[in-house]
């Protein structure tokens, strides 16, 4: 009976927790989420030394609820899942205690706090918690195209970080250090900044025939920047076109991944049978 | 019989202020589109310190008749419409209001005149009164294209924050203040202008280990604008393909507000009945 | 007798400047080509202080000579050809006049000699002269693009004007000439620089304010570098789609402008029969 | 048989250099890659000042030992294959041997070892060595697009280069020496720099109408830069169509090319018969 009850308490704020179907379920994310954000704030106010010197002492208090507030929920997150490990070693089980440890580090170690800027990463509940089933359709058309262009974008990555060690080292002869091409590394980072039409200006050519040479490569980086657009666009406009049903919203009672097809009847990272709602 | 004659001078007023099939009403509209470009360029010229040191007397009575013409012009919009609050709450009646209130304000306020550039916003009319119809067609659709990428978008920009904020902390962390990045704020301000390739080089990555994160976020960055730019291409084509059509260039006697489709028999905002014409 | 003597003499320079497929014809404009090229650079040369010092007669005289060769050609062009008037107000006739005029005027007017750098757009021949029948099927192609997203990009550029005019002058109001946006139309060119994602960095935001603003201009910019991409993308897909038959360089004898179409029996321009060949 | 023997030892030697199938091939294959990585990172790190000081025996010594393993594959390379002239002035025998020239003239030349970081273009065989198939096949789609679009983007960069030089001699016209546009060619950098987007802002434009002249570039820009990502797109999109299939990591044994066909039984480059395997 005893037991029965505990199973029942832990049920219960596993519905909390994890749910988004049940009115405190729904409260609970939303107030997570209002919770992420303030915190991510005060994490940035802290770093900006005219607001830290003035409110230091409430910023600080300010962090130290948050991250108790934030281990508590990782604590029950854990005691309340049937399989811990697959929570503990997912995407957000790992990003849920990156968000509490660094705080506590930074007693030890000054300045680690500011890692707990990490934590907006938890905002991307934001998908399954505001139940904003046409937003995880999105996003994940967005990821799935990105996806299937993994490859592609591995072979783009690859020559333009072949083109970029050629080209640099050849502005590195041309130009030099005198010109502020200080090193062929630091000629590769300028060809980067320049390939990808960012253009600091920190360094820039200052010769004639460098200043051809980039005139060269700013074409190239005209032609390069064409063809990511052109693989994401392809892969996306075709990945639109499948068109696949989407999300409810539902997460795995047993390993607290999310469902992310409408149809499924198994949880499709543990295998756990999935209930009707 | 005087109220009949009010409503027909109203109706008048009504056909040339709001109309752009009388000749009356095109005139006007014409008046109008110079007189909104003549004041965008004075406010302009006003905020140049060589140019207002000289003129200020003429462009100070220029922006005062101006601002006296529009404000006749709002009120005579105001009383010769059937349903004024419908037009009072509109873009257009908001946009007409903002751009005669901050010269009146002027003087109390020093420097509130430039708000009054935001009258260029008046200049949108331009496709309604020119009875450009083709190119209210080309507009429509960049903006429908626009408009059913919404959450598309919203999930991009999204995704761009959440990177934004975790490699401007990583930045703030590896290069610090002594190196330009005074602040997270800063840092993320800064890891913005590299992923959108913008590049002013007003702050940029002194260490080789900051310069080499650059690079990542330059590439990153690269993959990024694919993605928009995919999206938006995608929505336009398919945009393109449905191709409607579309405005006469009417407007609806009744609440003002613009006749989009040719077949419309009813405003669209009021249920009006339109006449044919 | 004599006037038919004249007649021929008259054909056959046309057949040389003219025409393309006698090796008389070719050599003449491969000629031509070599003597634009060689002249561009010539001019370029000149602009350049340490250059123009040491070679200043030879630079000098090699433009006379090119000049005079010049006006040569575009007195034979207007004789030689049927309907002169056609050609004078044709747009290479126009680019042929600027080529030769510039240098005259030099004699009095000092600096004037660079403008006889635009003689660079008589390179556009190239196309007709090298028989590129590929190349100008490309190049019509890509003006048919263009030509055909003209009030599309209209648009475009409209509303991005209206843009900037705004968000410059919030930027004015916000940052101020204490920051270097001395007034508002130097920072609506601040605005399109960014928008564009040009980003000198000549003047950046200082303010967290200004920052921030900057942050969402990025952002907008990055969506609509979206719609021009878009735009050019769909027009030169169905272009290319399309698939027209082209050009063998031919040119009307009557007023010189390029015969387009392998299957024209009349000139488009003119009317005059086109003879087989 | 001696002669065959030695053609024995040869064909063993040939199959563990070219060969991607026996064990030893494949070990081979990785631990040169390993060393083109390892010797790349060498030569870059030689031109830091500060670990050069401080390294810099190991570093050449390293060098040395590179260059003596690199010569003696080269050499075992054309001694092992059937006809060493089409390797020798293949693109990898060029990159092969311009991989250990520079170091030893570095004996003579002081600098020159710099052009060894060009051995990175070795790299490029990772595709065939790891039997990276579906790598292959994404990179051979990249090359046919940008192959296929030659002539286009030719026809592009002429009309750049025309545009270029009108725009950079405006510039030149209208700024002058005094604000940085020191010759026409430095004003066509500049002009290049602006329409690619990368906008360095070592040079910009300080007069109003050049800061106006710019904002029309921009915007130009922003149009061209449409071009070549519609052109590649619609040469990727079409060439992802058609799909052919590719490679499975064969290397001719009569002149070392690679076999790109699943299904050639004979070299497409000199007409060897291939063995199934």
């Amino acid at each position: 009976m005893k037991e029965e009850k505990r199973k029942d308490w832990k049920s219960k704020v596993h519905e909390v927790i994890y749910g988004t179907h049940t009115p405190a379920g729904r409260l609970f994310d939303l107030l997570l989420l209002a919770l992420i954000v303030y915190s991510v704030i005060i994490v940035m106010l802290e770093s900006v030394p005219r607001i830290d010197e003035e409110y230091h002492n409430f910023l600080n208090i300010s962090e130290w609820v948050v991250t108790a507030l934030f281990t508590i929920e990782y604590i029950l997150r854990i005691i309340t899942i049937n399989k811990p490990k697959k929570y503990i070693f997912s995407f957000f089980g790992v990003v849920d205690l990156l968000s509490t440890i660094p705080k506590y580090l930074s007693l030890f170690l000054v300045g680690s706090q500011f890692i707990t800027a990490f934590r907006i990463l938890r905002l991307l509940r934001i998908f399954r918690i505001l139940k904003l089933v046409r937003f995880v359709g999105e996003s994940n058309n967005l990821i799935r195209a990105l996806n299937s262009s993994k490859t592609k974008i591995f072979v783009f990555v690859f020559f333009v970080v072949i083109i970029s060690v050629i080209l640099g080292t050849v502005m590195y002869i041309v130009e030099g250090p005198q010109n502020g091409y200080e090193s062929i590394p630091h000629s590769i980072y300028w060809t980067i900044v320049t390939l990808t039409t960012v253009g600091y200006g920190d360094i820039s050519p200052q010769t004639p025939l460098g200043q051809f040479i980039a005139t060269m490569i700013m074409i190239i980086g005209y032609g390069i920047i064409a063809v990511p657009t052109g693989i994401v666009s392809a892969e996306y406009a075709s990945g639109m076109a499948k068109g696949e049903s989407l999300d409810k919203g539902r997460a795995c009672p047993e390993c607290g991944s999310e469902v992310l097809q409408q149809d499924a009847h198994y949880c499709r990272q543990c295998g756990h049978k999935l209930s009707e709602d």
